[in-house]
C-alpha cells in the first residue's frame, strides 16, 4: 500500500515540522522574548497541530470508512471517527 | 424514514432549547446583568450548539456515509463531512 | 453610562440575529433540508456565537479589568476573565 | 524577577513535555500505528497545548494588564491579550 505509506511520510514531515515550532517556542522562553510573541507561536503551532489532525481525520474516513473492505470495518471506522468528532465538539 | 424524522424532531428541540438560552442572554443583557454571568451562559450555549452540530455530523454519516445507497452518494457525503471537519478544524 | 448601553444595544442586536439564525436552522430541519446545508448553517451560528462572545469579553476586560475602579474589582475582573479563558481553552 | 523566570521554567518543562508527546505521535506514524490510536494522541497534544496556551495569557494578564506599570502597558497588554481572545474565538 505505496499510497498509505506516502500519505505517512507527508504526515511525518507534518509532524517533525510542529516540533520546529515548539523548539522555537521553548528557545523563545528561555530567552524570555515577549509575551504576545510567544502567544503568536502557540497560535500558530495550534493551527498546524489542528491541520495535521483534520489530515489524519480526512485520511481515516477515506481508508477506513469510504474504502473499507467490510461492512464491519466500515462501522467500526466510523464510530472511531465520530469518537473524535465528540472530543472535538465539546 | 420514519428513524430520520424522530431524528428530526429531537434536532428541532434541541435547536428550540438553545433558543430558549439565547432569549435568557438577551433578557439577561436588557437587564444589564453582570459580564461574568452573561459569558457563563454564552459558554453554555456554545456548548449546547456543539453538542447539537456533533448529532447532526452523527447523522450526516449514518445515513450519507455509511448507509448510503450508491457508492457516488458515499463519496459525496464523505466529501461533504470533511468540509465540516476542516472548518472547524482551523 | 451611556456607552455601556449604547454598547448593550449592540450586543442584543447580535444575540437577535444569531436567534434568527437559529430559527432558520429551525425551519431547515421541519423542511427536511439536507445535512449539508443544515451543517453550514450551523458552522455559521457557531462563528456568530463565538463573534458575539469575544465582544463580551473585550467588554469585560475594558470595563472590569483596565477600567476597574478599585484594584479589587480589578483583581475580580481578571479572575473572571481567566475563568471563561480556560473554559474555551479546554 | 525570579517570580517570572520560575513561571518560565515551568512552562518550558510543559513544552518539552509536548514535544514528547509529538516524538510519540511521530514514532506512531512510523509504525503504521491504528488511526484511531494516532487520533487520540493528537487529541491529547491538543488538550496539552490548549492548557500550556491558557496558562501563557494568565500570565500576560497578571503581568502585563493587572500588574502593569504604567497605564500605557497596561492598555497595550490588554490589546495584545484582546488580538489573541480573537484569534481563539474565530
Amino acid at each position: 500500500m505505496s499510497h498509505t505509506v506516502r500519505d505517512g511520510q507527508k504526515l511525518i514531515a507534518r509532524v517533525r515540522r510542529l516540533k520546529g515550532q515548539l523548539e522555537g517556542i521553548e528557545r523563545a522562553l528561555e530567552a524570555q522574548k515577549p509575551c504576545a510573541e510567544i502567544l503568536r507561536q502557540l497560535a500558530s503551532a495550534r493551527g498546524a497541530l489542528s491541520g495535521l489532525t483534520a489530515e489524519v481525520m480526512e485520511g481515516h474516513l477515506h481508508e477506513h470508512v469510504l474504502h473499507a473492505e467490510t461492512e464491519a470495518e466500515r462501522r467500526q471506522g466510523s464510530e472511531e471517527l465520530l469518537e473524535v468528532i465528540r472530543t472535538y465538539m465539546k
